[in-house]
């Protein structure tokens, strides 16, 4: 297992053309990866975000144009690759659903959206996704050659029940294909993300769409990676651009030693137990 | 129960002379309950926070020069009062207690520290409360007529469980005592603060005793009120004052309804349970 490797996060423009937005996650995946080890697209990444287009650009596994483009590109530039999320069609439903390729273009572990984001601030952003989208149920920790790492989406962050789940289960990298709006995002995006990486002693690494003022819903952007001790060490800005960090699992070794919080915690007090997903 | 009402957070400079740590206190609960209907003291007020000194400051409730001061106080100013905290005997052992007074000087809830602070950061920070502390074994809420407030300790606010589940039980407000210092307090003291209130979607009110860069332990200061939204909406500096916060149980409820984190937690995958304590 590598103990110290490069991610790349693909903070990538959405448009409302499924075939364009797949050419640009090739064009930027074919860039990220001649500098790291593993690229990570931002959520819905093929499709705009508005609840009534899930349906319509869902694919199913089995048959997705999208996930065999990105199967091939991981193949053929020997990456891993976390395919942000798209619209999956799967037993007649829809969920919002995060892809996990190895360096092969074998699926490793998908992650279907747990918590659907359901948000009503008057005169300031409304959303549901539960309009046209089914919860997944399962924790999502995957073993790879770069250690065992957890992916969640987006709204799935809000719940530290959850990334403490997959820290327990030996998650040392969490990512979050995510994307807040103008309204959460300036205030909650950043501190969140921070807090989850101070609470769990792990990296997380959470990848947005890049802003467009002119879509139905403004993802905020900021893209980026926060380490064990709560330090951004890369952060981009709003547009669509490729950044880049380390990981080093050393480091996490040295803050589990230096500050003991996961050894601290009190089992007989307080006792998280994972119900068995379907 | 009151809906709106203002507490005061008294950051107090401690000193090595507890009959003057006494009288600092009475001095700040004078001022502060001029303006407020709650009055918080810092960790270990009466102290300096020094492991070895614990034993040595240490008092029983039955017999406590230190409660039976804020007691007195609680009383003639009519204001409730949680007093930071102290070294408490009990049953032999030495515990860090926060005790919650009525307006009628009653103490109406105790909390024991449960996560001891264990930390060793070389060059920088070194400390170990559990040289001469026992951990408690409680989790606090107290039902009061500001509704019901939650008491943890300083490193035990490093636990998201603890505050999960103090918020599972109807907490509105939680109240921490704390003392970090130069080294996690930069870092980490204002964001834990901030997402503790919005995972919760609740107020926070931390507060520090001032800052001595003369003392043993150096503590950050920054006392502070984050919203339910996670805005900070008074914070201190480092030396002694005495700052004000509205709490407003309004906005919780507005909060809630427009994002409903709350309502969206899936306690069919992920079950937190309280176990009974001691």
């Amino acid at each position: 297992m590598k103990d110290i490797f490069n991610l790349a996060m693909c903070q990538m423009q959405v448009v409302d053309d499924k075939k364009k937005n797949i050419a640009n996650a090739l064009k930027m995946i074919k860039e990220a990866s001649s500098n790291s080890d593993l690229v990570i697209l931002p959520e819905m990444w093929n499709c705009p975000y508005q609840t009534e287009l899930f349906p319509i650009y869902a694919e199913e596994k089995e048959n997705s144009p999208s996930l065999k483009a990105i199967s091939q590109a991981a193949k053929s530039e020997k990456t891993y690759i976390v395919a942000g999320s798209i619209p999956e069609k799967h037993n007649g439903k829809t969920y919002n659903s995060s892809f996990f390729f190895n360096p092969e273009g074998e699926i490793i572990g998908v992650h279907r959206k747990i918590h659907l984001f359901d948000i009503d601030v008057p005169d300031e952003v409304s959303f549901k996704e539960s309009q046209t989208l089914t919860a997944g149920n399962k924790i999502t920790v995957v073993d790879t050659e770069l250690g065992k790492i957890g992916i969640c989406i987006c709204y799935d962050m809000r719940f530290p029940e959850l990334l403490r789940l997959m820290a327990l289960r030996g998650a040392k990298l969490i990512i979050i294909p995510g994307a807040f709006n103008m309204t959460t995002g300036p205030v909650h995006w950043k501190p969140l993300i921070k807090i989850r990486a101070v609470d769990n002693q792990l990296y997380v690494a959470a990848v947005s769409p890049a802003r467009n003022d002119k879509s139905h819903y403004v993802a905020y952007g900021h893209s980026m990676v926060a380490d064990p001790w709560g330090k951004v060490t890369n952060e981009a800005g709003s547009g669509e651009e490729i950044i880049y960090a380390t990981i080093d699992y050393s480091f996490i070794r040295k803050v589990r030693v230096e500050l003991p919080l996961l050894k601290n915690r009190r089992e007989e007090i307080y006792h998280l137990d994972k119900k068995i997903g379907k």
